[in-house]
């Protein structure tokens, strides 16, 4: 089987709600949307869609308790300021700070937890050793 | 703030029975390895990363709930034959199956569910209206 990832799912209570936080809020751009789901395009060949947990719960046929569960998605960076620009956009935007912008030992660079109104939970990173190739490719340093 | 996904982190009680899934059973690459983290490329800029799911607490600093809460990701596939052999190697390869490979009207092709051993969700879908072109933009139709 191929290695790939098409989409990431978040189950959320409102999607109205959800795509004020993405769209308005952080300033991101559909590319599909109607009252039952909003996808946004975040990498290539990769689409974040917002979709009611109980509509996720039905189309999996299991429960789907809410939250991020075990799960962080991350939002890579060019630089210290920028994730405390980022993270004072998610802040404005509604959004929960878990962890303020720090230095991460981890990649010796700087970063910060966030969560949105369902606490779906993003890392905001500066990694000075993660570099992406013309083709997509991704280096680790 | 660009809209771009770099990782998502799926938080596991054991990152060497994480890897013997995904890399021994589904038969997936590694970018980057050691003793904490495996991190495996899954679109252009995107990496997966299996972590410890007490380690992922620690750095966020907040408690993470084990599983997938309310997040599926999914993994698109050419036909609804291919999803019956995606869903048979996740059984094989000690995956739960969720929901069994189905006609799926949202999109009038075929998905399944299934789950890793730590309970994180995939969809396993054909969606003949999904396109990505040769510059990774997704089309809907």
């Amino acid at each position: 089987m191929k290695q790939a990832l098409s989409f990431v799912t978040l189950g959320v209570a409102d999607v109205a709600a959800a795509r004020r936080f993405y769209v308005e809020g952080l300033g991101w751009t559909p590319t599909f949307e109607d009252d039952e789901v909003v996808m946004l395009q975040m990498a290539p060949g990769v689409l974040l869609a917002l979709w009611g947990a109980a509509d996720l719960a039905a189309d999996a046929g299991v429960d789907v308790e809410p939250g991020p569960g075990a799960v962080a998605l991350a939002h890579n960076v060019g630089s210290a300021d920028e994730v405390h620009a980022v993270v004072a956009r998610w802040r404005k935007a509604g959004g929960t700070v878990l962890k303020e912008p720090a230095h991460q030992p981890l990649f010796d660079g700087t970063s910060a937890y966030v969560a949105d109104p369902n606490g779906h939970r993003w890392e905001i990173a500066h990694n000075p050793g993660w570099s992406v190739d013309d083709d997509g490719t991704v280096t680790l340093s």
